[in-house]
């Protein structure tokens, strides 16, 4: 088990809005920042939170590679349809604005997408696509990354981690919430055994020559993730068709960068992340109580479905993150000893001394 | 390996309209059937092509369980979105209209989606993405299928195998075809084993205990496909997600039946299978040429990146069917002795005897 102390999730978020608006970044924005990054260790998703307040956004706002005001441009816009221009703004602040928007167009035109080009990381794709859920909306959020998997067949890393999050709501049932790297495992998995000296399954990444590794310092020095799926026979060229999907329509289609020339956020340069997002409104298909009804019809088929020996439930995607969520709000967001450390060492940079008591 | 036996294009796809009309589905709808199933024979997929024509098709349509007029009906439209009853017709016509109005309400709104309910079969879902790519847009169709696949944790089949089929067009390059089931392998890969009395390779499927298994035949009698991504420390539950996610899209969106109620193709009754289709305009996001260049950037930086000992390619997704396409256009398309044995066994009891020659 990883080492973990618990944080009172308010005043963890103020902390991190107080550390963003340090670094210029306005209040409102800090806002947003601060809440899609605590909402990640809220739901247990410890790798893309504040361990990464400093490496990937405290530093490059520090150093003047992201705009702290995020000035959004239009760059052509039609009834269902918006492309948008980041302005090298923080990736949680235009990526809000992009989907707000997204939401917005869908809700007259029955659904929209909305890419951006010139962003930097987000943070968890799922925060976006849950915004949907609210609005009686389908919700998708997708962005590129930094090149980290092989292809099939290949052992450079020459696409994204690429994130897949599609949300879509239920009645009395929680919602579906998918949130998936399209890699087996996101890069950050593979830093946090890492910095605890942890070895990681076979299967989850390749050596600088290709083969297969327990060692996760392997995988970050010149090797690569794996896409989901694994090896050919078991068809990792699907994962790796899921991979460049991703990019070709957060990349490719909204005129970021793609492939290996999507920055790495702790690179000396314009990342040009791009991002793609859709909502789809579903009483343009069908009545929205009836879609709910059948939603939770098919949540309840699957809990009730047999288990293999050794097994207790099924789980729907997003449900181990709600019950997480529920359970940080009460006893507090347990934070690796890893993230606390960053936490100390950015706001020391920042001066904005990181002093939270533990939540007993 | 398995034994095949050529048949020129044309012929097989003329024999085909010929077996279609004498079921009394209108020459039209007779020819789009031919085609979507040939296709499928022509790109590789044999599957998913003739080896299925009495089976899915002939059978269902002589008992009337089947409408071979399709007739199709609107349940709601808007300018970008469109609902639409399939009329228990047949899978491909029905498919094949409803993705041609997609990509005509898509060049007006820039985007649009179709759903449909109550459908059959539609066989490959690439054919229908790709009748996007003519138009400079990027093609989705997803369907669900009867129950074949387990959930992470569950041992019976729940879930249909749910393919993903998208295509995003290139400029000299082939375009990006992605054409997936979200188990590891199709059903129809575990039948064409258990007929040739091959072994299937650990991790495609679980017997009715819920066990891995190498014997078809015990995936066929009461067991379960696996998703994408096989074991839950391989995240497996990804591709379960996915899998979902596609019923979710086409099944409980279009208000058509989803999970264990689709039927199977050989059951006596409505099918109820429901589809999903989507068209993005490339233009309104950016200019088509710099689209297009970027595309084969991406495609030849993928290609060149350094593979691994023993391999001399990595492909991009399609690009070996087109290659197989180009050669049994030339050469004719190899069925499976299976496949020829089918078409025999189905003229016979259509009336419309299989007497075409092998192309030699």
């Amino acid at each position: 088990m990883l080492n973990t102390v618990n944080f009172d999730h308010d005043a963890l978020k103020n902390y991190v809005i107080k550390f963003f608006e340090a670094l210029n970044v306005p209040e409102i924005d800090a806002r947003i920042a601060a809440d899609v990054l605590v909402s990640a260790d809220l739901r247990g998703i410890n790798t893309h939170g504040v361990i990464r307040l400093h490496s990937y956004y405290g530093e490059r706002l520090l150093k003047g590679q992201i705009d702290p005001s995020s000035p959004i441009k239009t760059i052509n816009e039609n009834p269902a349809t918006l492309a948008l221009d980041g302005g090298n703004g923080l990736g949680q602040v235009v990526a809000y604005r992009a989907m707000s928007q997204c939401i917005k167009k869908a809700e007259e035109a029955g659904l929209a997408i909305t890419t951006v080009r010139n962003s930097n990381h987000f943070g968890i794709a799922g925060y976006y696509a849950m915004m949907a859920l609210p609005e009686d909306m389908i919700g998708i959020s997708l962005t590129n990354s930094q090149a980290l998997v092989a292809p099939t067949y290949g052992f450079r890393p020459v696409i994204g981690t690429n994130p897949i999050a599609v949300t879509v709501p239920a009645g009395k049932e929680k919602p579906y919430v998918l949130d998936m790297a399209t890699s087996i495992v996101p890069f950050g998995k593979i830093q946090i055994h890492e910095k605890a000296k942890f070895a990681i399954p076979k299967g989850w990444g390749i050596n600088k020559n290709g083969a297969l590794t327990n060692d996760p310092g392997e995988v970050i020095d010149g090797g690569a993730l794996l896409p989901l799926g694994g090896p050919a026979e078991l068809r990792g060229y699907k994962g790796y068709g899921l991979s460049l999907l991703v990019d070709l329509l957060s990349g490719v289609l909204a005129g970021a960068a793609f492939s290996q020339n999507v920055g790495r956020p702790t690179k000396n340069r314009n990342s040009d992340v791009g991002h793609f997002f859709a909502a789809i409104k579903i009483e343009n298909f069908r009545p929205v109580d009836m879609f709910k009804a059948d939603m939770d019809d098919y949540i309840q088929a699957l809990k009730k479905s047999p288990k293999l020996p050794g097994q207790n439930r099924i789980f729907i995607h997003g449900e181990k993150e709600f019950e997480m969520a529920e359970k940080s709000l009460r006893t507090g967001i347990p934070l690796l000893k890893e993230a606390v450390d960053a936490l100390k060492s950015a706001g020391e940079k920042v001066g904005v001394p990181f002093d939270l008591r533990p939540k007993t």
